[in-house]
């Protein structure tokens, strides 16, 4: 059987409640013909100022529960002019303080510089790995598009016009932090699959 | 011997990195005769809206480290307008956004209201049990007093017009959300003295 015809018969756990996240996942990593299959499970997520941390910790804590190959992956938004916030905490003070709650911090504020990033950590019984993906960008003034999820509505890419939110999903996935880490991850996995499946 | 001559003998570590914590414990503890002692290590924090279920992940985790009869202290603050914000992660976003983030966030919202919150969470051998503690007040206009810490300085408990930073640290210690959580434990544990050190 070849590789191809293998990865097609076996697919990853995503590990995840939001299921924007999934899609946006499972839509980058077909093009690699890696199949994920959508676990909306809450996963333990410690309090650290590292994303990487927070995920490799989650994703071992869930595998130690279900014993089957399995990616977590955890993102956060760090703002220079704000010492890194929201950062690591960024779905709890999106659904605090939201997106209003961000531009009124930034008011007046012109040092927009920040960055997302997106932390993959995948865990079988052998191993536990992370990949660390960055897009720098800056705030925008006001809220801007529909699509996507949480804090996309406020971040331009750097050397974009648009935010992730006014993006379609095809070029969001090409470009984002989360496409980042996952590709990372893909070629990695691809080249390790037989030891790591 | 007696009781008193029993817990003079005897402490309960106190895992904390923040001295002023352990500083306020010993204070409340030691009218009851409890002893702490200071053990300064970082604690293990999961991501939870429910400070009792920080506490309580956290003591375990420490117990089994330690193996010694052990206080876990978590606390925050949750401001209504803001939908519990900064809550849970009130450490993280106090280091980044600070005491003026949280006044700019209530800029010209007349909806002070908001409450203090400490789990005390104990550990030993036999037994993990929380005691939370609540005080209720509102969001000063302006930063006022230096004493305590962390948001002390924008908070006044109901029926107070001092906030907690401008008041002697035996004063705060006899009505601060600490102290009731605290009193709570000490109650409980006296009682059962016998069972749990």
């Amino acid at each position: 059987m070849s590789l191809r015809e293998e990865l097609k018969q076996t697919s990853i756990l995503f590990i995840s409640k939001n299921k924007n996240k999934f899609i946006e996942a499972s839509h980058i990593l077909s093009s690699f013909n890696i199949k994920l299959e959508w676990a909306p499970f809450s996963k333990l997520e410690i309090q650290s100022s590292s994303l990487s941390d927070i995920a490799l910790f989650a994703a071992r804590n869930a595998f130690e529960s279900i014993k089957k190959p399995l990616i977590v992956e955890d993102d956060g938004l760090f703002i220079k002019a704000l010492n890194g916030f929201p950062g690591p905490f960024s779905s709890y003070i999106y659904s605090t303080i939201g997106l209003n709650g961000i531009l009124r911090l930034m008011e007046g504020v012109d040092d927009r510089e920040c960055f997302f990033e997106s932390a993959v950590a995948f865990c079988n019984q052998n191993i536990s790995k992370v990949f660390v993906g960055r897009v720098y960008g800056e705030i925008s003034r006001v809220i801007r598009g529909s699509c996507g999820f949480g804090f996309d509505p406020i971040f331009i890419p750097k050397g974009e016009n648009l935010t992730f939110a006014e993006m379609p999903l095809n070029y969001k996935c090409s470009i984002s932090h989360r496409a980042v880490a996952l590709k990372d991850f893909a070629r990695w996995f691809l080249k390790n699959f037989k030891y790591y499946l």
